[in-house]
């Protein structure tokens, strides 16, 4: 039987999703709770790989299992497993063919920044605090240069296996309600610290440190040193996943209210 | 001088707000900060005395210093000596008899709540989850009985000095939106552990655990055991506090959005 998760998570206490001698990964702590139920063990794989710090609310995951376990008590009896800061929210039984990390048709990532001068305690492992006033004309220009088709290299951590560097961000959407801004970022797929990369060189363009029709040449230089600062992990949140008739898209809950 | 301060903090890390000898208290903290300005050291007094957990997005602190550091850099001087759970957001001078403890014409908390079946953890340190779902009518019918004058010994954990357990709550107010509900009480002073005694009570009458028709006999019964089970201090937020001509009140960022 294969099944397929929707998953959320706080990112502050794992060192991300990808197993690590630690143990204290998504993956690892995911994979532990399977085998305390009878005959469920297995590897599972996820639909991003997260880094450490970094939120879901639309985390994707799949594994197969040769356990009858009733489908209907599934999240339960894992959930009971696994720590506050991570849950299971929906549990269906896929085609044997669906792996959660080769299929997606789109993935969307949402950022979290809050701009003013002094700190919110509140939002603090929640949102990258910015003390800096943000031009949101600014921003938006520079983000506009990034959508498309493109070679990103120069907003890539480490280099994927082959080398190729060329993404499609579909949509690339900044808005502000009060101190609060929301950066929406939607492609295929994502380099290793792409949307990071990406949000913290649009809010170098937003303080004022750099102009926002520069972009084109940071595209252009295919360096990393030639774009900005990579932005802090929590802020970042893995929302959503589209497969062919799937979403598995959340809001975070930072901006979920009204 | 004497300095009014309105503050923020996420209760998950501190020992609550008054001072204890292990040091880990917002009072200790802010304490320890004023001590590294030349000449500010201070003790504090706040408008409320926040359990350990509990949250405040509008407390009010006062302290009077001799030093004659500049009201304008204050805020700045302090947060830089301050962990990122807690942060001063105003600062003001005011007459040398204010003091953030006594002339408080009201006090606001704030409550959140989330009912759904399945955890969120991007909640769990700001909310309370309850598993079960919420009727909304009965915990507005009982909240409606707690309105206005009364004893409410039977919402109390420790008596306070002089046993006098009449309180008015002036507002107490609950709305839902999607999963969350957020439940505000006014009153001119609280009982220890009031607020959470009176929300989980609440939420027994919502979850179909009592009855909402029972709250007059509950007030009554002038005895702790009468009452509900006390909601746990994570989803409770010091919203804030009136005073003549001033009111600290801000919202907790988990319903600000929108």
């Amino acid at each position: 039987m294969r099944l397929k998760l929707r998953i959320a998570y706080d990112g502050t206490p794992f060192e991300g999703w990808q197993s690590q001698p630690s143990g204290n990964t998504v993956q690892d702590i995911l994979e532990a709770a399977t085998e305390k139920i009878q005959g469920l063990r297995s590897t599972i794989h996820g639909s991003g790989r997260t880094d450490a710090g970094v939120h879901a609310s639309g985390q994707v995951v799949s594994f197969s299992t040769g356990s009858a376990f009733p489908l209907e008590r599934l999240c339960v009896a894992l959930n009971s497993e696994l720590p506050d800061d991570l849950a299971i929210r929906e549990s269906a039984c896929v085609e044997s063919s669906f792996s959660a990390r080769f299929p997606a048709i789109e993935r969307t990532y949402v950022y979290a920044l809050f701009a003013r001068p002094a700190r919110a305690p509140l939002l603090t492992r929640h949102a990258y605090h910015v003390w800096l006033p943000i031009d949101l004309q600014r921003v938006r220009m520079a983000a506009a240069a990034l959508l498309g088709e493109r070679d990103f290299r120069s907003f890539c951590g480490l280099l994927p296996e082959g080398g190729v560097t060329v993404r499609e961000v579909r949509r690339l959407r900044v808005e502000r309600r009060e101190d609060l801004i929301r950066i929406e970022i939607s492609a295929t797929g994502f380099l290793h610290r792409m949307v990071r990369t990406i949000v913290g060189t649009l809010v170098d363009c937003g303080t004022g440190r750099r102009a926002p029709d520069e972009m084109p040449a940071v595209l252009a230089a295919r360096d990393r040193r030639a774009a900005g600062h990579t932005a802090p992990p929590h802020g970042l949140y893995l929302a959503g996943v589209r497969y062919d008739g799937f979403d598995s898209y959340a809001e975070p809950p930072i901006f979920r209210w009204g």
